[in-house]
């Protein structure tokens, strides 16, 4: 089951796990090397001396990559979907090493319709991002505006 | 004045201003095609049809270029830092366009030892992120661990 398009479709409660994210350590040094230029994202010998034990992937790089797998799983090119306001209670809860494969766990915990706009509302979801041994690696709970499908 | 490297040197209240990061289309446009490719964020002629008016960043790669002035904003290569566990209540208060420029106000809001590794503490702050117009385009609340400079 793909992600709903429309505020009418999505319910209360509704989970989807979906993606499959192949994270190298290309991709790492070349996200961190743009825009975290820390040592335990650039160096495995400076990740040593760190609790992260080894070269790993900056958070920020975490959450571009959920979320590349969650527009993916948008369907008809993500026609509802109008933006965010923010995010609650982003987690970083384990890192994300060169070679992990990231999955995403999706659930609709609320929904409200827009006072001031009848032809939108805000989907509110919680996130939880795992690695290929089912460990948590991310989860947050964003704020996602989307269309009506009849706004009627 | 730069950022502190180690937990003792952060004072609750202190803020700082700094970075300058010029948003650009085409950094807008690899971003968004590698990691969120939603209309908006690809298109001016898509991005009219919404509230954004026009062709915006990615609200993740708003946070990379924030993370991007923070790291060039700490000192002596980051020493202290060692990885956030989250970030609570980030905000996308205004779209970031191409042409705009970044800047960041990072206010220290609150410390706490480690009760288990008495190395390190926890250095609460909140960011802001603002444009050329000093409108607020973002805002979060990261926490952030620090090594202690004397562990005692």
């Amino acid at each position: 089951m793909a992600m709903p398009n429309y505020f009418e479709e999505f319910e209360v409660g509704m989970t989807q796990k979906f993606g499959k994210y192949h994270v190298t350590r290309e991709e790492i040094l070349e996200f961190a090397g743009k825009y975290d230029r820390q040592p335990f994202h650039l160096s495995d010998e400076a990740a040593k001396a760190t609790l992260f034990g080894s070269l790993c992937a900056s958070g920020w790089h975490t959450c571009a990559m959920s979320m590349r797998m969650i527009v993916e799983n948008m369907t008809g090119g993500a026609k509802g979907a109008l933006g965010s306001p923010g995010i609650d209670e982003l987690r970083w809860t384990k890192p994300v090493f060169p070679g992990d494969t990231l999955h995403v766990e999706s659930t609709i915990i609320d929904k409200q319709e827009s006072r001031s706009r009848p032809n939108m509302g805000t989907i509110f979801m919680h996130n939880k991002v795992f690695n290929q041994n089912d460990e948590l690696v991310m989860s947050n709970k964003p704020m996602v505006m989307f269309r009506k499908r009849d706004p009627g």
